[in-house]
């Protein structure tokens, strides 16, 4: 994906500031982070959403967050990856954010808004789902 | 972990509406969701925190999650994973859950408070990271 910022920046044509590389995986700061040592986990093949990746660019993904987790130092931590423009999705290339959360003020904010569903209702959705699995 | 709410769910002690298992990882639908097919999907291996977890217990998640997500037909949606209270962790088993999007008002709250680092600073940051990985 030629015009792709995330493809461009694996290929090192948009410097970064680059944590980790492997065959498949690349990892870099957030230059606009929530705080410090926020960064930016992503496959190399290009897809915008996670269903979107195969499952050998899938596979990797978490060991090296964890990895630049384990050496950020960062105790407190979100993990978070977005899939559409609505669900805050900014670059339509699949990355992951490792967000450091060391006090209220900086990192994530989280809204959670529960739902009190009907039980019924819920046995009946597990179902439906796993039916297509 | 006897006292573990997941690995409770996991043996089968308390119900689930499980939505699917493997040897290694474990699937169900979250019954407070935040919309309709909000699911979280867990290591069965204990540990607290995403650095707690072995990588066999890691590489499968992002699939399985992948499958899910298809499964259930949401179009837009965030995987989230918290660790540590700060940053919204309630059960200390590891939990990325998978959270549809389908508007505004339901599913996931972000709230996104960029900072503007000094580049220097980043630079230096980053190779900090890099020579603890």
């Amino acid at each position: 994906m030629a015009a792709c910022i995330f493809c461009r920046i694996i290929k090192g044509e948009i410097p970064s500031f680059k944590l980790f590389e492997s065959d498949k995986t690349f990892a870099f700061l957030d230059i606009g982070p929530l705080s410090k040592g926020h960064a930016l986990v992503i496959p190399k093949h290009h897809g915008a959403k996670l269903t979107d990746i195969p499952d050998d660019s899938l596979t990797e993904l978490l060991p090296v967050l964890k990895k630049i987790a384990n050496a950020s130092g960062a105790v407190d931590y979100n993990v978070l990856q977005n899939n559409g423009r609505i669900a805050h999705q900014e670059v339509d290339h699949v990355h992951f954010h490792l967000i450091p959360k060391p006090n209220e003020s900086e990192g994530l904010g989280i809204v959670w808004n529960s739902q009190q569903p009907d039980m019924d209702k819920l046995k009946i959705l597990a179902e439906e789902i796993k039916s297509k699995i």
